[in-house]
Formats: structure tokens, sequence, C-alpha cells
């Protein structure tokens, strides 16, 4: 395809989806939730031609020698497939966000203001290789409302042409608006610079993916963008942590998941502690075969081998059993290591002083400060949202977890009697 | 200055910023206060040479030839100036939405989550000529808690300092932090750019003025812009609306002031009503003075002139005397017309029927949707916010009027006792 070929189906995309979203307002709860339903039997329904299409796909990723981890994220068999359909019913299970009234007031003069809860409009997903996102993605979307302009990675073309072709046949069955879901059915690079240009019709775009992506979104987009950046999390232990429950938090939060974002990755130590707690934590951590990068005084005490530390470490995500540990002179140093060398994505204080926690919590500018837990509790399950579409590194609109309420926006419905303006 | 030079001053600028910011969250909300009626004093203590200033402003503009209205905009008197101080003082007067606890729950493992409102962080300002918005935009930044760094148009740059001068000079005596209000103390058009590209110390952009400035942020920024674009407002006559109240509101919200935003540039009526509503709305039209642009059924019942309208008017934003009347089928057409051709800023309809008033607000996809009301009620102060930094035609963090909580991001802090994740 030409770029003007490309850019011009990407606009008659974005001018259907825009259409498309004017219909979706009009669909009641019931009738969402029934179509998201008939989605999920539809995915069950057309297994053959879901796995056949997936064959395709890791049939490709063979010949062009894609990583064994890469193959198992692209690869889909009837239980993954089930759970896929499953995650849409659960969708369903979930309460609507749309509508609900966020707060109300009278004015003086008599006019009475709502704040509602409506969907965004339509959202542009841009994902990579995992063929689950385009049945999470469109069913989130579209149980707030909105409709979707999905572009997956090329290495899971197929199989997202197959699923995104059964949510639209189940869906459309049982009431669906046509082009409340549609999937960029071909894979040229340059879509993502034409969906990230288009902003007179689409309200949102969130990249889901390697940084390479994500860059490429933020410098091009004209429109709101939604991102996940790094996840470089802090334990801090304070002079008078528990020192049990710190070492049982960083050995969890490092290795329960090691390469997911809210993973610790650098443990900061009160300067006080260094004698007694080092050699507790080296012993914990050398039994969970952990590779540490440790400043000079943590070396001394530690008790394990560990690498000397440089500045580089204190910025890395190694998403790895790897974990830097540094001393510092207390609170008001882990505050500020944090903020500067952070990604404002989850830290944690260990500590039994209130007051220092609160201190923590408050200064450390982060979308998720916990105390006394564990930094693998960043997550929108954990936080008993039901369901995620991501976790935000961005201040405005979503910080952290992203629900269903984060799909939503809000507009204000005013009712008067003949309120004029003097 | 060279592009480079302009570059390094202004991330030198940004990077300062970052670092108020963190000396920010620590203040007291009876600090900030403190701070804003210091800054308030130093404005009026400083008439004189601020008003010297403005004069440097006006000689500037007189030589180059601005327009009357344009050279009033710029104009400062002591009058003038006190109402600048006085706003100042009302900012400190206002709630301060910063810690606010916006929902708080507990997970079964017994975590307990806190949502709260905190600053963004660091805003940038771009705006034009007035330099009232200088103190403005300052002042409701930081009672929220954020640091700013404004940059203001050249024909205001001599004011602009001085106003911004007094803010810091006024504020640090009385502990506002170095470097929470910064002012580009140069008017290079490249610093737009390399604001708009700085996402590593601006947190929000928020471009004020004409629209080839928003175009430029909107096309070079990287991070979330909140702006104001067109206000093609309507108001809808439906079929059995009060025909006196639809006259009296139609009137208000196009002529009370007609250069703002959320003044009324189409009025649709029902066909039903063409030849009992147009004869009235004619005559009250004209007895204001306002030159009508009606279709072939207006035309032929308004009982006074009216130019043929053409398609570009139904997407024609006057902020002038001027309107278009438009003949619709019913409620559908008029919501499909509002959301084709309108601005999804402010639209009313004029009704009895509740019903159809509450599908017209549902499904016009507009910031705020009235029911026999003014299109001029939406604004902050209108809304009982007390201040306005601008009303938002975007639908992301925030959507019309943006007082102080619109100012402001959330976080998460989770309290445990040591839970870490299974």
């Amino acid at each position: 395809m030409t770029d003007s070929e490309i850019k011009s189906a990407i606009l008659d995309m974005g001018r259907r989806a825009r259409s498309a979203s004017y219909a979706l307002v009009k669909l009641s709860t019931e009738q969402k939730n029934a179509i998201l339903v008939a989605m999920a039997d539809e995915l069950m329904a057309r297994q053959e031609t879901i796995l056949a299409a997936n064959s395709k796909d890791l049939e490709r990723a063979n010949q062009n020698g894609l990583s064994k981890a890469m193959i198992d994220r692209l690869t889909l068999d009837p239980k993954r497939l089930k759970a896929i359909a499953d995650a849409v019913r659960e969708v369903a299970l979930l309460p609507d966000p749309v509508g609900e009234k966020l707060t109300d007031w009278t004015r003086p003069n008599g006019l009475h203001i709502r704040k509602v809860r409506v969907p965004i409009g339509v959202i542009g997903i841009i994902f990579e290789s995992r063929p689950n996102v385009t049945t999470d993605a469109a069913s989130l979307c579209f149980k707030t409302g909105n409709a979707t302009i999905l572009r997956g990675g090329s290495e899971a073309i197929d199989s997202n042409r197959a699923l995104a072709a059964a949510l639209q046949a189940g869906g459309e069955r049982a009431g669906l608006p046509p082009d409340s879901i549609q999937l960029i059915p071909f894979t040229d690079r340059a879509s993502v610079e034409h969906m990230a240009q288009m902003d007179q019709y689409l309200d949102l775009i969130i990249p889901r993916g390697g940084k390479g992506l994500i860059e490429k979104v933020v410098a091009t987009a004209r429109m709101p963008v939604i991102k996940h950046y790094d996840g470089v999390c802090h334990v801090y232990v304070h002079a008078d942590g528990d020192l049990e429950m710190a070492a049982n938090i960083i050995v969890n939060a490092k290795c329960q998941k090691p390469g997911v974002c809210n993973a610790l990755e650098t443990v900061l130590v009160h300067e006080g502690l260094a004698a007694k707690f080092y050699p507790l934590l080296g012993q914990r951590l050398a039994e969970a075969k952990v590779e540490i990068h440790a400043d000079a005084t943590a070396q001394q005490h530690l008790g394990v081998p560990a690498i000397a530390a440089t500045e580089e470490d204190w910025s890395t995500e190694y998403l790895d059993l790897i974990l830097a540990v540094k001393t510092v002179g207390g609170l008001d140093e882990a505050i500020a290591h944090i903020n500067r060398y952070g990604s404002h994505h989850t830290d944690s204080i260990i500590t039994a002083d209130r007051a220092a926690a609160e201190r923590f919590q408050h200064e450390v500018d982060s979308a998720v400060v916990l105390h006394n837990a564990s930094t693998r509790f960043n997550d929108g399950g954990e936080f008993g949202f039901g369901a995620e579409i991501g976790i935000s590194t961005d201040k405005l609109h979503a910080r952290g977890p992203m629900g269903l309420a984060e799909l939503c926006s809000y507009k204000y419905l005013v009712d008067g009697n003949g309120q004029v303006r003097g």
C-alpha cells in the first residue's frame, strides 16, 4: 500500500469509529452485557478458525527465528482461547461506570448541575505481540461505550484478524453497532503515525509495548496519550522498620515476578540499619539467587558477594533477578533519591513510624506509594478494579492502575427553567 | 539568542521548576495562602514600576499599530492593577483541593487504599497579550502546589516581567520556594517549541490564545495539552418548547457577550414550530441587531431580512452579532447536526419534554449540555468554581470549566502491615 492509501484507509476507519461512538452511547448496560456474552460465545464457536489463524502466525514466527518467550506469548491453544473468552464474560459482569453521577449541585439561580461519567469516544490501541490484547482492550473499551481502533503487531496479525472477526460477528448479532470495534487489517508501520495524527476522530491513544513504540507515539501524537514507561520501583527501609517484614517484602517485590513493571529494582536502607539489616538481607537475597549491585557500605555488611553499583544502576529497570542496594542518611535522602532516579511508578517504605510513612507517601511523586507492603500491589486486580487496561505512569486523566472508570470522560448536564445570564 | 541557547535556557528553567515542585508539596494550605496575600501586597506596592513597564509595552504597541481592542487588552491602570491583586487575594480565600481524599477502601488482605488529590507538578502556560494571565495562571497553579513556567506574548513582555517579579519577590519573602513561578524572560518564538518538547520537566502545557498558537503546541507537544478550540454552540428549540423562553435564551446567549466561546452561534428549530416561532425570533433578533444567516424555511417565516445560509455557516464561530438559523425535522436531526458541525463545547435544548431533554443531554457529545438555560452558563464562575483557568474542549483529564480541582492529579497511598503478593 502507498502512504496515501494507508492514510486514507485509516481516516476512513476513524470516520466510521466516530459514527459508531454515537450509536454506542444509546446502548443500555443490559444491551452491552448481552453483546459481550455473544462475543465470548462466538470466540468459543470459532475455536478451529482462530487456532488455524494462530498457526499461521506461529509458522511465520518460527521461520523468522523469534525467541522462545515471544513465541510463547503468541501461542493460542484451546485452554488459552477459553481464558480469553472467559475474560470477555467477566467484563460483562463488571459494574458499568457510564452514566454514574459523580456529583451534583444547585446554583443560587436555580440551575441544577450534574457531573456524569460518559464514554471517552474513540480510543486507539496500539500493541505488540500478545493476541489477547485484541479481546481485552476491545471488551473493556466497549463496556465503557467507546469505539476502538486496534493496531496489533505484525507477528500476530492472523490471530488478531480472527479474534476481531469473532468479536464483530458475535457482537453484531446481538446488536453491536457496526464499526464499534475495528482492527487495522494491514501491518504497514505507517499506520501508527497516521493514527497518531488523526485527532479529529481519535480522542485517546494507548500504546502498549516497548519503549520504541511508545516513543514513536509520544513524538507524533496530536491527541492525549496514556502510556506506561519504566517501572523503577523502590523499597526504603527506615530506621525503625521491622527487619523481618522488610526482608520478606523485598524478596517478594523482587522475586515473585521479576519481569513486570511493579517489581522492585532498588532498595534504600537507612544507614543506622547497615550492620543489623544487611546481613539478613544478603542471606535472603542469596537464597533467592538475586544478583546484588550495592554501594560500598552495603557491600561491606551484606556478607554475600555483590557487584559495586554505578550511577547507572540507580535508574535501571532490570526486569530480572538483579537488585540495586543503596545506603541513605535518612528519609529526606530516600525521598530525594526516589524522585530523582525513579520512574514515578510504585515505591514503598518499611517503618513503624506513622509520621515518617505519611511524609514518604506525601513527598514521593509516584502513582502508588505504599507503607509496609510489597510494590507488586500496584495492579488493577489487586486494587479490586476487576479489570485493567494497563498501569499509567502519566499524571493526567489516569495515574496508576487503569480500570473501567479510567476509560471514561465526564460531561456536565445543566437543568434550568429559563435562566439567562445577567 | 541562538536556538541552542534558547533550548538550554528553557531546559534549565524546567530543571529548576521540577525541583521547586518538590518543595511546593511541603507547604501547608496556610503557608500557601499567606504567600498569595504577600504576592498581592507586593503587586500593589510596586504599582509605579508595573505601570511604567506597561507604558513601554503600550508605546511599542502604538508604534507597531496594534488595534484599539488589542491595546485595550494590554493596558494596565491603577484600577486594573488593583483588580489583578484582588484576584490573587481571592485565590487565597478558595478552598485548597490538594490533599483531599477522593475515595478510600480496604482490600480483603487488609491493605487500605486512599486516593488523594495532589499537585500535577510543573505546568507550562503559553499565552498571548493580556498581562493579567500572568498573575491569574501563576496564582491558581501555585494554590494547587504546582510550579509554573509562563511564556507570555512579546507585546506584553515588559508588563509580564514586572508582574512576575512582584509575585516572586512578594512570595519569596513569605516563603515561596525559589523557581516556583518562572517567566521566560525573552520572547523568541522558538521557546514555545522547546517548552513543548520538554516532557521530562513539564507535566502539562496549557496554551491560551488563538488557533495558530494552539495548533503549534498540539503539533509539537510531547506532554499532555489542555486546550480550548472553537465554541460553536447551539440552542435547539424542540416541538413543545416555551417560545418566549426560547427567544429570551437565544437573545441572551447570542448578544450578552458575543465575542466569547460560550456565546451562541447556531439556532436549530423544530420544523413544526416554523410558522409560530420564527416571526417572534425574527423580531427579537432584529431588535438586538443580529445579522441572520438562515435556511430557506427560516427565511420564509422570520419576517425580517436574512442571508441565505451556506454549509460553511453551520461550523462557523462568528464571535459577533451574527446567528445561523436552521430548521430540523426533530430531536434526532438536531443531535446529529450538533455532533457533526459543533465543537463539543456547549449546547442547550429548550423543551417542556423531560424525556427529550434527557436524550439530548445524553447524546450530544459536548462538555456542557443544558436544558432551558443559556449557553453562557458554561463558565467556572457560573458553576461556582470560584476561579477558572479556562474552559477545556478536550475530553481527557478536564472537560468544560477548569477550576482548582482540575489543576490537580491524584495518587494512591496504600497502607499495610507486611502484605506480600502470593
